[in-house]
């Protein structure tokens, strides 16, 4: 059984892909809250409002990380996903956590980030370019099967 | 004696800067290769040419590792200054890295940041603005003097 | 699923209003022994009895850390509770001991006590006031609904 | 050569007492900000005024933490002293975060406050009540001599 | 849930009584090969004949080691029993390795053996006198009932 | 239960042997990819066409390592198989990775090759010379029975 | 630089011979007390007389810990030297405390004990029969000289 | 300053070629004994004959592991070099022991390996063909000019 936690990118429904594509295997996803509003105001709906935006972010930012942390603490495989837009420093963040903690990494991201992501893709075990590829790379490790 | 590393931008004196503020404090600071060609090239300058630039790259990238892995690894502080531009993966990564090796995190960034930082920032121990800060917060764990 | 360790406070109800609160959540919850006299016994009536207080309450908290370390180190997350009275050192204790464990932190505590408690509070993920805001933490950290 | 970390109450010269007592042993002693007015408000010196005073407690508590955090990361021994007065919940934490890293903790106290340290006593190599036997333990665990 | 291995002395009936005496708490037993031929023949039976009964000890005492480095590090609770006779050094041996990796360390053993015993006792959360005591232990740790 | 993983050569039957033998013991088996045009290719068909052997290697080392290194960490016992033919240092360095994380390590190899394999037998609780001696320690080790 | 601790028998002088055979090379050893009386008595002796000779021992065990655990754990070698009487089961206890850190192991001890000791032989990198031995393996580790 | 472990090879002058291009760097270099007969015979030379040959290897392997264990935990980089012949199953050993211990790995090999080594590649942030191609990459990793 494979655990396998999906960060970054949450515009687009990459995530959906890649756990549809793997229907039948045996894996567990996680994921961080995808839902932007939410994730964004966690913090104060729950513990009080912050008159200073820099707090409001803080206190959220703190609460969605107890999610983010046993994500990727109970992971095997940690997928990351750069999109087109956004500085999404977040997931270059978890890049980094997943590395120190010694989990595989895949990256999935286009080619004219290459260069940009250099660093974070030299941590990783496969650059891939869609979300098909990351189901097939998943089946591969678990069945053997190309 | 507090071993520094100094992590992201290479564009601007902040490292300068505060190596220079920090003169007569027992700090030891280390940082990843500032010359940004040398940076770019050492993979295929040592190693031999690749012709598709994302090997190229990926050398690069791993020879630099070296040093950068070596840097963080022996720090007790990690400062991680975010520039204006640039998407800035590397330093996020490096980010990452630190925090979940346990290093205490300092976070050197302009407010217009904040949002799009805040996951970073919530795993800091203090979050700058200018290398001065920086300065003093070292001076300060040294000393005890403000 | 979620392992929540709930240390601290022993004298009001407020583990029962988390567990209740968090009903039909994957959630295991776990706890010290929160009969005052068998924690404070557990040493002497079992290993016999000791004329000097001092081992007397040595022999409680050896027997008593098997069951607390236990439950924190198979935390996620580590919920304390700091009372109205009281020195409650051990939950305190307990605080800096998930902290090291690398465990997420939730404090709760009343705003009376913020000056005292800032060094805790700065190692945790959430300072809550109410065993209610817990529970919308630990709802929100598995479904992402706030 | 030994490093010892000196945690907890700043009102009365203990540190000192044991530091001279240690006079002529190959030990490295570390300790937090001592200067109280210092510690309470670093973060907001150096990083700017808070108008909520929980923020403003926060920040100072988390440069705070850097120096802490180094210091008990780094020591063979930590010494915890409890004074008479005050919650002291940042010395209860520091013996909690220093036994979870393994480290041999050495508690200072009086005995009209044994029953409530003892969980922290349970996991504390010598329980003292002079900054005296501080440094005999000192001394004979260097040299062997009582 | 709890794992406890059981370690030490193999002459007479201590496991099962504490494993009878247990019967019904939520607790997962384990336990070195207990039949004293096999243990001292593994290596040589399976392995061939050792001429030398220095290599012949040594080839079971690895096999052996398969089975205890398991039964050590899955644990939460590892109780080791000294008998009246023999040397017992692999008993002593356990309870060294089990301090290290900071497991829960309950010794049974008889008051005549506890001045030779005292830096292994040094090292446990409970020293016992009976499986019986053995028992309550569990029994507390797990329910909180005496 | 036992987790047991099955590194080393892949031209013979060894692997099936083992866990036939192994029918009705508690154990899980899991191994790398013995398909060896799959394992051979599993990068480039995956993640596009290398012109450079070098780097097509490259990319399917790296996908395959991310299911050898999930297999050795989840194993309480490592079997490394040397055959008579090839270089095999894949199976000389999952021994080596194996032996850092303190697994319980079985190689599995022919007299002929012991001076050679004298630093990996080395770090080996059990060196074996047929799948059936392997078969008999895992019962050994389950069981207690020879 | 090697760093060695000398751990076990304290009735002969064999630790004399092993520093004064290293002489000349690069190696800082250490050790526990070895003053009989102080070893027993320093727990009383520093920190209050005890009428129960079980927490007499204790307390000067733990305080002796103070010493060992440090000498262990900055050790690259560990050597335990069991003498022909006594039970000497803190010697084992270190042999076991330091295998379960990953410390490379030499024994010394005479081949009456091989038996007995076979579990904690199976753990060592050496076993050795006089000081003399124990001086050529340092030597030859630091030079490579026979 | 760099600890730097040279690994594997002992038959051509690679380790000298890199100390001497290396002058004038800071780094301490280690490796395993290269006189090939001590490193054979030292077991039986320093611990007593053996008429086996496979307990006359291992007696040496062990005591060599004493070194090179040492050297690989000290170290920042591991360069392992294979050579033309031989088996080299130690050299590979100790490369997958390096990286499961995080350790930065440089392989030193020519192109007629590739495909064979392949999974130690993998593991490695570079992969070298001569000794001058080491030493640009430590002089690179210290002072970051090519």
């Amino acid at each position: 059984m494979l655990n396998v936690y999906l960060s970054g990118e949450i515009h687009t429904d990459w995530r959906e892909q890649i756990i549809e594509g793997a229907r039948g295997l045996d894996i567990t996803f996680s994921a961080p809250v995808t839902d932007h509003a939410a994730s964004d105001d966690c913090g104060v709906e729950i513990l009080g409002a912050e008159p200073n935006k820099y707090w409001h972010d803080h206190k959220g930012a703190m609460v969605n990380a107890i999610r983010t942390r046993k994500g990727i603490s109970d992971a095997d495989v940690v997928v990351v996903r750069f999109g087109e837009k956004y500085k999404q420093w977040n997931a270059a963040f978890d890049a980094g956590y997943a590395a120190a903690l010694g989990k595989s990494l895949i990256i999935l991201q286009q080619p004219d980030h290459d260069h940009a992501l250099k660093e974070v893709d030299a941590a990783a075990l496969a650059v891939t370019r869609t979300p098909g590829e990351v189901v097939r790379i998943l089946r591969y490790v678990l069945s053997g099967a190309l």
